[in-house]
């Protein structure tokens, strides 16, 4: 693997020099902005994530702020989740589509106030859609990108960690909702919510300066804890059905082809982009699926193009998009876009792999 | 340096495997894409490119495709400059800003026809500021990336290189138009363009099959002309002043101040986004601007953020973007945005390198 030269467009966090300082080995690019892959191994930070506490560098997670009073008819035009309901102190994730219907983005929305949010975006510049939107429809509000950088603590004891640092109540907050607290006389929106399947908090960490400050506090009181650097876990999120932007969905893709059909309120939400493009999918649902696939044979090679899903004929009925081997599970673990004549589950397919083919079975459910 | 983890949401390219092949020894990401950065070292790249001649895989310049009968319209309101002159086999450079006048990206316009375009982007999303320009304005036009991947032949060498390939009529391709040439019974857009001051051209490789047989047959042509894989180069785009969007302007800058203000024609663009915010900078002149910035020492580290321009007191005036060391030049070459104050041509200031402060000079001219 080549290395990556550094350079100010692909950005630094305000993390990053405790990111190299804990020997990150593996980086890759989001929003234009470095995320650590991997620290010591796939394997062994996936089983260190699942027994003790990591604080994460998830700054590429960058936040949209919008703030004025059309934000709310801007939020409802730019997602077809029903939002009516959403409150203040809230998250929701919402997919975000255009005309057609195609998956922009599949953000996390922060509610700061009735005229006032933040969408926590996955990778594509989704700022450049929403000030165009606003451009276009002229709503009446200001669109940003803050010096907002997302520091995530996951795992089993997050509670344990983030109650010595911000105090007790923190354990009061409940999923996908956010508190704020203190810190360094900063307001700090603190939600439970988070990249994995372990549970823990997101930290929106306001203002580049306390960046490194709050990173080392966290590791001097999660010594205890067995507290280590990490990241999104390429084994832990495949596992646990968590779909990356990108990967395994793109503007090719609808919400309900991504399982994302339960976001979708086309009755209640009228002025949303795409709703035209997306009522026959929703009367009649879509003709392929995202599905877990399970991959037979030895480790699977590490992956950076979609392999086929054939039947025993070799026809092409579906894709796999992200695959790595599963030491918990001792199998390899997939996640893979499968056409509706296969994609019931314990149908047994065959993947092409670049190694060769292997026996491959469809599943409803991740490994949770 | 750690190293890239591969993975479907970087990209790969038509062409990943010859560049793989040819020995890639760094990467960055552009365009959610895999973009080399040396093979060699940037001191052989660069040597070679002022000598020979040089096959780049540049696909991350994207494309986006506008058709239909509102696309001339469209594309007056996604810039200040004017077009009304633009013909058919032409390209011009654009810059494409905001409603507050900020850099959105710097592409290359291509004219297919007049009803059809490319904007050959730099590294953002502006699929998205399109597609949802086009979204809120009702233009009556069809926006898509195509697969079309630009393969650049840089160099001295390259006329006699392409002449090889297609024929001795591309000779007669003037400087930022094109011409169609047939490859493998395809019809492809040629344009006498590039990110070097070397010359040569990009070749817009129009569909993913045709990629690798052209590649091969590129380098098996090219053994008499002494050609190498290369990327652009950091050491020859700084010397002659290419600027990098991401690196030497963001959204936070103007046109003006990138030096690109005769690239804006606001007296005609009258429709044009951003107009209004751009007016009075186009009557009084920005406030900072790019500029050389010759720095003196040792050879500087590798940078990834920008380092403060002060006065010996300790005032700042600007900042540095990018830098390296020119081995040709003998100093360290650079590009800064400077305050009026000290703009002006052999001005001494002192640069903040992370290893201490040095002297440098601000220049109007490039090293060029």
């Amino acid at each position: 693997m080549a290395s990556i030269v550094p350079s100010r467009r692909v950005r630094r966090t305000p993390f990053t020099d405790g990111v190299t300082a804990q020997g990150v080995k593996g980086y890759t690019v989001y929003n234009r902005m470095l995320l650590a892959t991997f620290f010591d191994s796939f394997h062994y930070d996936c089983a260190h994530l699942k027994e003790h506490v990591q604080v994460w560098d998830v700054s590429c997670e960058r936040q949209i702020a919008v703030r004025g009073p059309d934000a709310k008819s801007l939020m409802q035009v730019l997602t077809p989740r029903d939002l009516r309901r959403m409150v203040v102190g809230q998250c929701m994730y919402i997919p975000v589509v255009d005309e057609q219907g195609g998956m922009l983005n599949d953000p996390v929305l922060v509610k700061l106030a009735e005229d006032e949010y933040w969408i926590s975006i996955a990778d594509s510049d989704l700022l450049l859609w929403v000030k165009a939107i606003v451009q276009g429809y002229d709503f009446n509000v200001e669109v940003w990108e803050p010096d907002v950088s997302p520091l995530a603590i996951q795992g089993p004891k997050a509670d344990d960690l983030m109650a010595r640092v911000f105090g007790e109540e923190i354990r009061d907050v409940r999923f996908f909702r956010y508190g704020k607290f203190q810190y360094q006389n900063r307001e700090l929106v603190i939600a439970r919510s988070g990249y994995s399947k372990q549970g823990g908090f997101e930290i929106y960490v306001d203002g580049s300066d306390i960046g490194m400050p709050l990173w080392d506090e966290l590791f001097a009181a999660g010594e205890e804890f067995n507290v280590r650097a990490g990241c999104p876990n390429l084994i832990e999120r495949i596992e646990g059905g968590l779909l990356s932007y990108g990967n395994d969905m793109t503007s090719e893709n609808t919400p309900y082809e991504c399982g994302l059909g339960k976001f979708c309120n086309l009755e209640t939400a009228i002025g949303s982009i795409g709703r035209g493009a997306l009522l026959p999918q929703a009367l009649t649902g879509p003709s392929q699926m995202i599905r877990a696939i399970d991959i037979a044979g030895e480790a699977t090679p590490v992956s950076d193009q979609a392999w086929p899903i054939v039947t025993e004929g070799g026809n092409k009925i579906g894709q796999v998009t992200s695959v790595t081997r599963s030491f918990e599970f001792n199998t390899n673990v997939a996640i893979g876009m499968v056409d509706a004549s296969h994609w019931v589950d314990g149908t047994n397919v065959f993947v092409e792999a670049p190694d060769g083919r292997r026996e491959a079975v469809v599943k409803e459910k991740f490994w949770i």
